[in-house]
């Protein structure tokens, strides 16, 4: 034990995440000395809050308020990031690489909206990120993409990266519940925030994706890159018809080269039962990669949580502490893949219209994607009601987006179709 | 691509993996060089077969016979053993680590029987063991089990981790098919080898296991620790009967710490529907893991297959040359944990008896069953034939292994049970 070399870390936050950093180190001091080679030794952590410092079990002579005057101890080699937002986190994050410390984070709308300047900052002071936290907590994807895949060639990330969602859907698929009802049992079972839009509206996956993406691809991807498409207007209806079907509804994020381009999309997609993704469920995570040689692998675990988190940000500590981490960081961007657009992006399509229950009515709609070159693979009339709106469910061959969007606004005109078609694709 | 660091190899075997790794370090050599600062090179390789060597692509002068030879090459930093065996691929990785030389290997059979030796005389070298391919192909559990677990506390490790037997159970349970019906099928496809017992025994598993379990509880088991039963021995009418009472069957390698001890068992297992290894399917191997902290993960992939393995191999080769891999070998053993015998394990037991269809058959049985405190929790007839031999199933609450083979004898020497009883094991 002697003669572990020490590794002096700060904590910016001791919250839910930050608390169980401080006690897993304090529980493996040993075991991580023994297996390792290191010993973290936490000198400081900045928490504003005296109750959350105490429960952390922090000595309050090493706690102070601001996180920003971690930066000026000269003895802390690392800091890790847990205060969460882009706007104190990123000036401390910036802050500390100036200084020429690693950061640890679990922050990924920092890393999305931020990655840029943050990792660039990172290189030009030699020093590492570590994000592993910030996408699916305790499932090392990070660290696979960066390590196992570093001499394959990455076709395709697919990730199931909302728990909140995937915890949403389950409900409603199992138990035919409604969106709002499944929502209001994850509150009440602490699986979504008071206030859900960052979950619910995808763009806590669409952050994950391009954390993900980047790291993939070796380019720099921006958010507003990504097609993004929420659950909430997700019906029960669907998800059985689509199960009757053969196939599971996931809010999925998609990362997919094609050539020169990499499509980045988040939105509910109809996955068959028998692909592994499929019976993700719950408020578990899993992350399905397509590589060149590897072929197809899926990682699952738990994406969220205290300790699934915690074990990810002290995963990165000892990376860090061990010299490991030397390639940890996002290397320069590559500027030769673009984004591919949605409307070229091809998919089989599940589309329900509301139509009529009168001769003629597939006809009609049949005709109009057949004019966009989209042809039918399945369609059923659910239900008999003659005169009366009826569901008609198709089910395409593979099709353009931009076709089939453009269908779809003309069959909207159709006087035999009454109501809003809903549109779900297909991952393979 | 200048100033990348050249890191010097030979490969040792230029066979169905020895040749794709010299493809993928072909093909990958500018971009690996891109993405992690090192141009991997090979300077030599060793192949006794020159077909083999001229389809590998490595130009004859830098092909020898003997891979021994490769040793006494200054030059060379780290060699690649895809000789398999465990006699000459012994004496040559051996006499590489003792001449300073790091060694990649994908032997799993090797590293099980000799780890002790080797990763001994890879401390004493200071150098370093890659043994990613050694394990699950293509799934990259040894680098998880070694960073991403490196401050968590691992409880247990639950793995599908032969191909062939995967493929074979996956068959029986589809397809309703007999074992030997599958087997042949798995030969004829390329997914069993000529003589499979290997495989279909269990010791291929069992190998894989004791890798897994040295790196994951720091101890140094041994093949004779653990409990090794196969699959040859499986009849199709288990496989449904588990299946109408919601299990499938999979062969499970299992390491599962209790207190100061380790259970090590390979076994066909019954696991629940919703369980996340119950939907791995076919050729692909899964690796399950129970962490204090990180909860429950699952990775999913190719568990053999040339590409998949030397894509692990190259990874491997990646942390060798980037200087990541040097907490690669394991550690010392500590000497703490012992291996728990297999009669005190406990789990739940699904057994078939056969008896003769009579009043008072299943009070008999359930008799013999209480007199060993094991309690029933399901106990079905199969068919009605009166005065004839059915099948009777019982599925047991949890009971320790040891009074379960008691019950067994005793069960059997009643006059009522006309044929061997059948025993499976539930994995939760």
């Amino acid at each position: 034990m002697n003669e572990a070399k020490k590794h002096v870390v700060a904590i910016a936050g001791l919250g839910v995440v930050g608390g169980g950093v401080v006690s897993i180190l304090e529980a493996g001091r040993e075991s991580i000395a023994r297996r390792t080679g290191v010993e973290i030794v936490i000198a400081k952590a900045a928490e504003k809050d005296a109750v959350k410092a105490a429960e952390a079990g922090v000595p309050p002579e090493k706690v102070i308020g601001d996180a920003c005057d971690l930066i000026e101890d000269p003895s802390i080699e690392t800091v890790v990031e847990v205060i969460g937002g882009t706007g104190y986190a990123r000036e401390f994050v910036l802050g500390a690489l100036s200084a020429g410390k690693n950061v640890v984070t679990a922050n990924k709308a920092l890393l999305a909206e931020h990655g840029t300047e943050i990792f660039k900052a990172a290189r030009e002071n030699g020093v590492v990120v570590g994000f592993e936290a910030s996408v699916a907590g305790g499932v090392p994807i990070i660290r696979t993409l960066r390590e196992a895949y570093a001499g394959d060639n990455i076709r395709r990330i697919v990730g199931i990266l909302n728990g909140t969602c995937n915890y949403i859907l389950t409900r409603m698929s199992r138990e035919g519940v409604g969106f709002q009802d499944a929502l209001t049992g994850a509150k009440a079972r602490g699986y979504a925030e008071a206030d859900p839009t960052l979950d619910i509206s995808g763009t806590d996956s669409a952050h994950k994706i391009v954390i993900l993406a980047r790291l993939a691809f070796g380019e720099d991807f921006g958010l507003d890159e990504v097609y993004c498409e929420g659950i909430s207007g997700l019906e029960t209806v669907d998800i059985e018809y689509a199960a009757q079907l053969g196939y599971r509804v996931k809010l999925l994020a998609v990362a997919k080269k094609s050539g020169e381009e990499v499509g980045l999309r988040v939105h509910p997609c109809l996955v068959k039962d028998a692909h592994p993704l499929a019976h993700v469920d719950g408020v578990f995570n899993s992350v399905y990669v397509e590589g060149e040689y590897a072929g197809e692998t899926m990682l699952y675990g738990q994406g969220a949580g205290r300790w699934p988190t915690a074990s990810a940000v002290v995963a990165d500590l000892i990376d860090v502490a061990t010299g490991r981490a030397g390639t940890l960081s996002f290397g320069e961007p590559r500027g030769v893949l673009g984004v591919k657009s949605m409307s070229r992006m091809l998919a089989r399509y599940y589309i329900r219209f509301q139509a009529i229950d009168r001769p003629g009515v597939l006809a009609g709609i049949a005709g109009v994607l057949g004019q966009e070159g989209i042809s039918i693979a399945q369609a059923i009339q659910k239900g008999r009601r003659e005169g009366q709106s009826v569901p008609v469910v198709i089910i395409t061959h593979e099709a353009a987006e931009g076709a089939v969007q453009k269908a779809l606004l003309q069959i909207g005109r159709l006087d035999i179709v009454t109501g809003k078609s809903v549109l779900l694709r297909e991952e393979e």
